[in-house]
């Protein structure tokens, strides 16, 4: 005999095994049924990609983390690491078979070469929605309203979704002149939550040379005490030309809507929220659990004025969000608001008589037929084995038959968490308690 | 301005539009739907593994078919390019963490390099699903009723699927002392739909080194008028002994518990299916569209003795069986029976008026509160547009509002198929139509 090879998954990657991945899998579902019902439709790209194209606006350390190789063609390839690139790409190439506005949602996995941690994978899913092909705050807001409706159907109600306009800050920047220093600007903002003022000061002053530079964007992200305040404070220090006007419009335009439909509470106008990326041209948002803020954001995004500006002359504004599906996962667990027993089954059909093998498999066709969702335990292993195994299936019903039951026709019906029984009951009798 | 790089998918790889996606996505729910309904459950494994893990046991073949690399850490890596094997190493790796039988479906992508042609693709999606740790009549039995009924549960009905026992098959080759040469015969008598019967023969006569064996093997795998003679005949060319007698018996179970549901009709015993891979120690089988049975297997498996066996010592015995999802897509499209116009708005509204889009968001969610799914439309574009793009999405009704519309509340609703409208209605109304 040969010798066995150790069964072991890469290190980074993990397997789910059924509770887990039915966990995930009722997650996704729900998120797609919100994403349908306000008119998002799905699309499919390849996980293999051309590098040049996943890879041509990518920095040092994300191409670092890249699986890329040589396939057996010769052809420079790379796993995706996100499903923003490819759906840039998508865009350009299919331009002419779509249409815009469109909507489209994207639940696929990606996979980035990170230094395994605690909650970081090397592989793990995305899940994205954006709008492109419209620049108006009806846009914005829809994706705001998806948010908050998708993670709503999830079971997340208690949440905060922090937003900025990345337009006005950029304006801000430019009239302090400090547009060329603004990505290392960014970069510490972006840290306020985790290294705290002080620090995020003594940084500041360091990029820009200037204590006073430093106070304003200081004073800047803090903000003021409400919405209005806050935007008028921002407007004021980003300069009020004409389209600073039209960035403070278009945030009163989406508070406007959010408040129309009642979800304004939700939402809180934070100007120190700026997504680190260039990328983003104007509103951007993170998503907070209120009762598990430290595990940062888990839905963000923002808007962007050029989506496939590397593949195509036309220019398609988007907005959009993603929802770090494992994270999320991650923080629900914490806070228990993830259930850890669905079962599709109404209940186990036990096999105590491997004689009545074509009974159990007739008694559960003519109860599928009925509605209910049975199996046939296939084998007659000792009882006990096979409630353990119902139990860890958390399957709420048993079925016993012997041989005198068969002939008549008749069963016990067992409730297996309150050992609750009905012996010798009819099919018909049997549909019924399974049915209330 | 940097050089465009051009949009393009890899050589044999596929974007897909919104309808196609869709189309596929609602395929696997009802999939899914249909097994979990029978108690299986589902896991996922991570799409690369060592390529000690995934390519031991292959053939040079595939080998060369595989996605192989050394990732950023040295480590030999491969893209998976089934799901069985992962699912052995995943049985080996977490056999104290499972139960057994253990039932699972895996919905996944699964990479090859072949050579691109009609149909053929480097990524495509894989359904499998199979009961581990059970060698019975009962599970062999449930997995082909689950194939009736999964495949049921899509549409596809009109269907045969041919089984066979390649124990059987296996003592009749050693009753000629052919056993050495099994791999060879499997593989010509896997051809006999694609070459005919005569070459067939010729092949064998060359393989075997006899007239009378390659005419003996012929005799077999055409079997006889119906499935008892059929059984009759193989068992007998197999020969007596009582492992024969157990393999015969089997075959006679399955079809009393394929009896006793009504569903015999679909299943037909014939001795020429193989499945050629000398994986198969059972039932074996393979599905066929009766409209299209040109396009080959679209659903088909077996029984296996050792699924884990490189893995670990244990011996699992199971019974499973593989949608080729793509090559199924392709086949309902063929015959008609693939839905074109799934939608899950009810309604568009279109923006005549930017003004108005406080007052559109705001009817939006009156709607949806009434349980009716809606979209709008964020800008003003043409008209002519609008109703263009609602009908690339099939949505079947749109509504507009003008500005005295909008001050009574009230709106006009179109059914967008048959141009009938309904002028200056409530919502209510609109709700009461829209429902009906």
């Amino acid at each position: 005999m040969s010798t066995l090879i150790q069964p072991k998954v890469l290190k980074g990657f993990r397997d789910f095994l059924p509770n887990a991945e039915l966990k995930r899998a009722l997650l996704i579902e729900k998120l797609t049924f919100s994403f349908r019902s306000l008119g998002f439709v799905p699309i499919d790209t390849p996980v293999l990609e051309y590098s040049e194209i996943l890879l041509r606006k990518s920095d040092g350390e994300t191409e670092k983390q890249v699986f890329r190789f040589n396939d057996n063609g010769g052809r420079d390839v790379s796993l995706r690491f996100d499903l923003t690139i490819p759906f840039a790409r998508f865009i350009a190439e299919h331009k002419d078979e779509l249409y815009f506005p469109f909507k489209r949602y994207h639940i696929a996995k990606v996979w980035r070469g990170e230094k395994p941690q605690a909650g970081r994978y090397r592989e793990f899913v995305q899940c994205d929605f954006d709008i492109v092909g419209s620049d108006t705050a009806s846009a914005d807001f829809e994706i705001l309203a998806l948010m908050k409706s998708a993670l709503s159907a999830i079971g997340v109600d208690n949440i905060t979704i922090r937003i900025n306009h990345r337009g006005l800050f950029n304006a801000f920047l430019a009239k302090l002149g400090l547009s060329d220093k603004s990505e290392d600007i960014l970069r510490v903002v972006d840290k306020l939550a985790k290294i705290g003022k002080a620090e995020v000061a003594s940084q500041l002053e360091t990029i820009t040379g200037t204590a006073k530079s430093a106070q304003d964007i200081l004073t800047y992200i803090a903000g003021s005490t409400n919405f209005d305040e806050t935007l008028k404070l921002i407007g004021e220090m980003a300069g009020g030309d004409e389209i600073i006007q039209g960035y403070v419009q278009r945030l009163q335009d989406i508070q406007s809507l959010l408040t129309a439909v009642g979800i304004e509470n939700t939402f809180v106008l934070d100007p120190s929220i700026t997504r680190g990326l260039d990328y983003y041209t104007g509103l951007v948002y993170e998503t907070f659990l209120n009762d598990l803020p430290s595990i940062g954001s888990i839905c963000s995004g923002g808007r962007y004025d050029n989506l496939a500006g590397l593949y195509m002359k036309d220019r398609v504004p988007g907005v959009g969000s993603s929802i770090g599906l494992d994270r999320l996962v991650a923080g629900l667990e914490k806070i228990g608001k993830i259930d850890d027993d669905s079962c599709f089954l109404n209940a186990e059909i036990f096999c105590t008589h491997e004689s009545l093998f074509v009974h159990y498999q007739t008694l559960a066709n003519n109860l599928r037929k009925a509605g209910i969702a049975v199996e046939v335990f296939p084998e007659a292993k000792k009882m006990n084995q096979q409630y353990a195994i119902a139990e860890k299936k958390h399957i709420p019903f048993g079925i016993t038959v012997n041989e005198e039951q068969a002939v008549q026709n008749v069963l016990t019906l067992k409730n297996l968490k309150t050992r609750e029984q009905h012996e010798g009951i009819t099919i018909e009798e049997t549909v019924k308690i399974l049915k209330t």
